[in-house]
């Protein structure tokens, strides 16, 4: 059934369900026509709806549904994959408001959001609470509903995992207006189907999320980083699969090629990690955060670290555990993606996990399609769980030759993974 | 539309597809009708095939699928939900030869194994090569096809997670004989809908499980014991958070009430755990396992679980950190079904999981429960995730009264938890 136009009556409809926060023609924010990505254009919606519970999301689905009029659901909008573009306009849901941390419950270890609680809100009242939520994606301010929708990994998930492996319930609109339940507020469950992991990841295709239960950590130990120097991404990533065998457990494990760390020195505009080491060039770079267990001095598990790396191809190491020092070492980490929109007017990118040893392998390949499909290519990520980023990026050139090279690149990229 | 039964000519097909292991009559293990629980029933099937590829299963699927003929995967029986039992006759698809542990990719943390393969063996190869498997369920002679299909937990659990958690990706042969993989063997993957998890605890019944890719973990350090006596169950499990909030990171984290323990001790025919403690009755005991960090002393981390049992309701500690005493003391936990049968002749049970703080709540109420259905109660479980496993049991009864009455009690336990 093609999709239908919002009609008055059915704008009259939504008013009545949601009075007040139905937004059309000039009064919508113009950000709803886009995500973070210029890849997937300017596409702005008929109508957006400001809801501020499950029933009012309910509500705007059914007579959506009833009408045959597109629904967008919408948190921050920091998306880079167009989710939340409405390309064939229709009604934005934006679940902004619904930003209420509803319950906490610390002896089971658990803590109930709203869908459009922001990451960074939930890991600082989370803080104040005295436990710990793992998840750390690089952007802070997507919405906890958007996390879930995309199964949103991160620096930690190399020891605790992905937003997946802390949803234990949550409330789901389907498209025709039904509100479901899905998980428990347990620890486990095996009753039925686990339609929960099946919502997890489907990026808003099967349903709105709008309520979430979280499972919630004890606060880790005292932390501290070091970087390992190498003399070429292989040895780097060698080194990998022995760090976590130590035993070290790390919280982080990111690695940056040097070409990467020159570029992004340049946009910071200082010098933070060494490029040579006793006169031998620096290739590549291991960023790790390790945490203590109680009890255990920072010193010995410095030490530990800094054994397991120098013993394992490293060619020195550098240990950061002053908070600027930290801040410092990180923001190299943290920039990678500003740095380039610096050097770059044109940018696209993906997002692949690969078996840890064979990093290298796909990253090498990756970079041998630079002169093949006339772009330039970064490449950095997390080292420890074999999810490479990697950006496609060019000046001198419009954006429909850009975004045709980038297909190109990608189509080759994917194509060798898969073939083998 | 109906089962049909097997005709000479599907008999033949299957002899011709799986030559020399398709087995009727007097040929047929008599095993093949039931499984561990006596609930059930006895249900021979009309055949059985004894697979040994993931291609005989899905050629063994698809000529039973044309034929309308039941089909019954099989592991090593020791499921207690009927799963396995053929109680419309059909084919049996045995797939305990296939039991070939595949291939290990260590770099990767990976090990790839055919579903047939035993959580007991695959736990002794891990240790071998110098990994470790958490899951660790009281079956330790099923099938690792088995434990994906039901998301087997276990003592393990309240720290590593369930079955689900170790799961990269499967081979999987759809009813119509059609064989799909899904995941991927890397550490996260979010291209398309998740059903690897949907397929985890689906319990046979969306497909046939053949192959598994498991994620394993480095081994982790030192372990020792430690028993925590209470005054009541109500002591002991309000304890449970503040150990988890401890940052101890329990391993194991089990309750047993005085009478459960005294019973079990009958049955072993020694007393282990102390009844009093200063004169004071002991009403419940955590049973938990520590995992040191590389460095850290024993003594240390014994010292700090102590404490923070004893600053939370605990009467008294033991320690068990000799091989012996620990086998003792686990040796307890671990006979709890087997006492209960030597008990009881007649004996069902639950297996459910309630928020942690309420498990007090829970036992409380199956126990009253046991004069209204005139049946004898018995719980235990994981307090560190709140899985309490909860047994009926009858002696002087006839079978069909005790089903009766059993129901009666599961009907009386579910339903008092889900109208809260």
């Amino acid at each position: 059934m093609a999709h239908q136009n919002l009609t008055p009556e059915l704008l009259e409809q939504l008013n009545a369900a949601v009075p007040g926060r139905v937004y059309t023609g000039e009064d919508l924010n113009p950000d709803y026509a886009r995500d973070e990505a210029p890849t997937y254009g300017q596409h702005m919606p008929d109508a957006a709806v400001e809801c501020l519970t499950t029933e009012e999301v309910a509500a705007v689905c059914k007579l959506c549904y009833d009408s045959d009029v597109p629904i967008v659901p919408r948190g921050t909008g920091t998306g880079l994959c167009g989710g939340c573009v409405p390309t064939h306009g229709g009604v934005v849901i934006d679940t902004q408001k619904m930003n209420k941390i509803l319950s906490w419950d610390l002896d089971n270890f658990a803590v109930r959001v709203q869908a459009g609680v922001l990451l960074n809100d939930l890991a600082n009242a989370c803080q104040e609470k005295g436990v710990f939520y793992p998840p750390d994606p690089g952007e802070k301010f997507a919405t906890i509903g958007g996390n879930v929708a995309v199964n949103a990994g991160g620096m930690r998930a190399v020891k605790y995992g992905a937003t997946r492996d802390y949803v234990r319930a949550m409330t789901v609109v389907l498209p025709c207006g039904e509100i479901i339940r899905l998980g428990g507020e347990v620890t486990k469950t095996s009753s039925g189907y686990n339609l929960l992991q099946l919502m997890v990841g489907s990026e808003g295709t099967l349903g709105i999320i709008t309520e979430v239960s979280l499972r919630v950590l004890p606060q880790p130990g005292e932390t501290f980083s070091l970087l390992a120097l190498f003399s070429s991404l292989d040895e780097a990533i060698s080194c990998v699969p022995r760090i976590k065998m130590s035993g070290l457990d790390p919280q982080a494990l990111e690695f940056l090629g040097r070409d990467m760390v020159v570029s992004i020195e340049r946009f910071l505009e200082k010098t933070v990690f060494p490029g040579t080491s006793e006169g031998q060039e620096v290739g590549a770079y291991l960023l790790t955060t390790f945490e203590c267990a109680r009890g255990e001095s920072v010193a010995d598990r410095m030490e530990w670290a800094a054994e397991v790396c120098l013993e394992n191809g490293a060619m020195d190491i550098i240990v950061y555990d002053t908070p600027e020092a930290l801040r410092n070492a990180w923001a190299v980490r943290g920039a990678t993606l500003e740095a380039i929109l610096t050097d770059f007017k044109l940018n696209d990118e993906c997002d692949v996990v690969v078996p840890i040893p064979r990093i290298p392998e796909f990253v090498n390949y990756v970079f041998s399609l630079e002169e093949q499909v006339g772009l330039a290519v970064r490449a950095s990520g997390h080292a420890g769980d074999g999810n490479v980023h990697v950006n496609v990026c060019a000046n001198d050139m419009d954006q429909a030759e850009f975004l045709t090279r980038a297909e190109k690149f990608m189509t080759l990229a994917y194509a060798r993974w898969c073939r083998q």
